[in-house]
């Protein structure tokens, strides 16, 4: 893929001759025969005066071609940036989920004038699909879809499909709808190939359609499409009427957005876009430091309590890193089992307490382990007895609280409909670093006796 | 969706009646009007008995559309348990890059059995992919795809067409090879459909076809098919020679793939999928838990250096797990910005000391803020003016210091190409555990003299 690369700088490169010179001619000619990808690429990185040059050489359906590869953080402000008139335009050039997407982001005021000097059908399709909640089948469905009925010929079917196939988001999957607008088949464009031209659609459609419900949640349905292997899903109301499809493309960018969704949640902090400004960059990660802090100083304030225990066996310190750590490590992969668990859909074939039993069982395992282990290496090590008995005791104890509670919040979060997203991983790798403090010098205080 | 889990129940009871009461037609009807995904997640609860039935009554063309959608963990099981020469049949009736990943995972032996009683035709395009390395185009290609000629008019390709359509596993694109197999050109079946019959392939191709190398990574294709909106890709060898195809449904399973691996080494556990056994999960969490161990040992032994420090001052230890904390946190910050940054190739563009110029940047301005935040609060919750100052400094210094480690590991482990799995969350969170000991406890016994 090298080479390619360099093939793409060197035609980057006469592209910004070609603008700097103003020949819109050789611009255009180069221009075009790139994929759109490679445009939204090229023209991502212009400056703003070279971007009022490439909206002044371009068509809005040329532009929108463009745009719909343009990445998500950035559109909003290219469109506002262009005359009003030309982004009404390209808007209305766009598949509709892809200018609803645009829309949700910008100054409302600015969405009522694009929709106000639209052509209206555009208009009404888009206002159609602004009333979706985010993140559900609503909001990602396109309604540029080839639909023929029951009883349309195979041969009337591929022209009608010949007609439709220049605007719809895909051709590759037909469905089928009754008099009412309700769904009741699909074929795919395979199947209409391989078919004789004297069967009507009724003959050769699967009436077993798989089609998912327009406030279904998007991860959901990128689930569904992996299982299924489909490249397109229909989307229907719930009298069954087709009301848009979703297509693959948009489904590689939902996979995407969960998967950086849940590693941010893991890491506490938004890993979507890489940001070139420090300043920027910190106020992302400082949120959670913040808080990060004041549970810091409550754990703080809880050793605090033990000051007498710790006076008399200042070496119990030297332990506190190690306890917390594990406690924090554990945690979090009982955590990571769950979130994981409970996206693939694998936690809800089986009941909470069922889970609970095995995290549980699975924490004293790895507690039993780890705890024993660490006794005779101090015994070994620092030939005291007692001090490592109590580190082992300490840390088999914390490991089992850690696993349990590592898995109990994501699991309630979820049972209870709340957002998982307090669930993340500083969050818990601080609860357990309380939970640990507290066991260890609860322990040590009790075992005073042994130990001075 | 719920109501679809119920249906789906229904159906599934009834054929487990079916089976149960050996009604082989009852059985036949019902199950081959399902989808393979449903078949599939009916064939995997079923125990080893019902499966044995399950094989006398489908034909291997039946079974193999079934074992398409089996859990790769799992296929390899079904496989061995059935008849060699049924499970031969199955394997060559597969998709060429599906049976090659079965094979991957069985005995060596057992593979040179099944490619002995398979069709030689098969066995051969098996034999062509088995030797390409894992994770690389070649290892997730398959061979059946359509190919025209140049030469070829519209109405002669769509006969062609007809004809391979049942076979190919995607004939949305149709490739064009000149008469030395070297790749030409495309044309998608949408812009086929549309194009009158007259015209020559040559006439309506596009010549500007986006190929990758066979042993080009997984990741890299996959974020390329996002970017391009690709419904297939084709594969093609140094000579440009078209080798294959690799189609959106395999990518799919990529994204998943290389996301769970992301997030599983950001957690330190595989979380790949649910262990139902408490002991195989322990058996998983260990290895991570045990490193750490010994880690937290290494820590220990170091605050044990400073055991006069502590001594004279025991209060020192409770703000321990507080600068541990943060300094794993905000190095987990940063490793995942980078980790992200490297896969979607965003840090490519920028250099290597940029980037670390941006984090240390970022790492002083979140280090100051917090540094500052816990003095004032030190001092204003404990009254005491220097040990709040302490703190501070030592967290500014340590969340500076963490935040470049954070990212300078895994930046380079990517530049040295090796396999980043080392710079996984609970590694990095550790090492900057043990240089915040060192900074904090450093700190306080060169400042002793204020402190007592």
């Amino acid at each position: 893929m090298d080479e390619l690369q360099a093939k793409q700088q060197e035609v980057y490169k006469l592209l910004e001759d070609a603008l700097s010179d103003e020949q819109i001619d050789r611009f255009r000619s180069e221009f075009l025969e790139i994929h759109p990808y490679d445009q939204s690429e090229f023209f991502e990185a212009q400056s703003e005066q070279m971007r009022s040059l490439i909206y002044s050489y371009l068509s809005p359906e040329e532009m929108a071609d463009l745009i719909e590869h343009v990445e998500e953080d950035l559109v909003g402000n290219f469109i506002v940036e262009m005359n009003p008139a030309y982004a009404a335009q390209i808007l209305s050039e766009l598949a509709t989920d892809d200018a609803v997407d645009i829309l949700n982001d910008l100054d409302k005021n600015k969405v009522a004038s694009y929709l106000t000097i639209m052509p209206k059908e555009s208009s009404d399709e888009i206002k159609a699909l602004l009333h979706y909640e985010e993140k559900t089948a609503g909001s990602i469905m396109t309604t540029e879809f080839v639909v023929v009925t029951t009883d349309m010929s195979v041969k009337d079917a591929m022209r009608h499909l010949r007609k439709e196939a220049p605007e719809a988001e895909t051709i590759y999957y037909i469905y089928v709808v009754d008099h009412d607008q309700q769904l009741v088949g699909v074929i795919s464009l395979r199947d209409l190939i391989i078919a004789e031209g004297s069967f009507t659609i009724a003959d050769i459609m699967s009436d077993r359609v798989v089609s998912v419900s327009v406030g279904d949640n998007q991860e959901d349905i990128a689930q569904m499409m992996r299982d299924y292997d489909f490249l397109a899903l229909p989307v229907v109301d719930f009298q069954n009427h087709l009301l848009g499809i979703i297509t693959v493309d948009d489904i590689m960018d939902v996979m995407e957005e969960e998967a950086s969704d849940d590693y941010s949640k893991l890491a506490g902090v938004d890993v979507d876009s890489v940001d070139h400004n420090p300043i920027i960059a910190a106020k992302k990660r400082l949120p959670w430091l913040i808080i990060l802090l004041f549970l810091g100083l409550f754990t703080a304030s809880i050793i605090a309590r033990f000051e007498e225990t710790l006076n008399q066996v200042a070496l119990l310190a030297i332990f506190i890193p190690l306890i917390a750590g594990m406690a924090g490590n554990t945690g979090t992969q009982a955590l990571a089992v769950a979130v994981r668990g409970i996206a693939t859909g694998e936690f809800q074939k089986q009941g909470i307490l069922k889970i609970l039993i095995r995290e549980a069982t699975t924490g004293l395992i790895t507690g039993l382990t780890c705890g024993i282990a660490i006794w005779i290496i101090i015994y070994v090590w620092q030939g005291v007895f007692f001090l490592g008995f109590l580190v082992g005791l300490a840390i088999t104890a914390t490991l089992f609280v850690a696993t349990i509670s590592g898995a109990l919040v994501p699991l309630l979060m979820h049972h209870f409909k709340v957002d998982p997203a307090v669930a993340s991983g500083p969050f818990i790798t601080t609860i357990n670093d309380i939970i640990s403090v507290i066991i260890y010098f609860g322990m040590a205080t009790a075992f005073m006796q042994f130990l001075i």
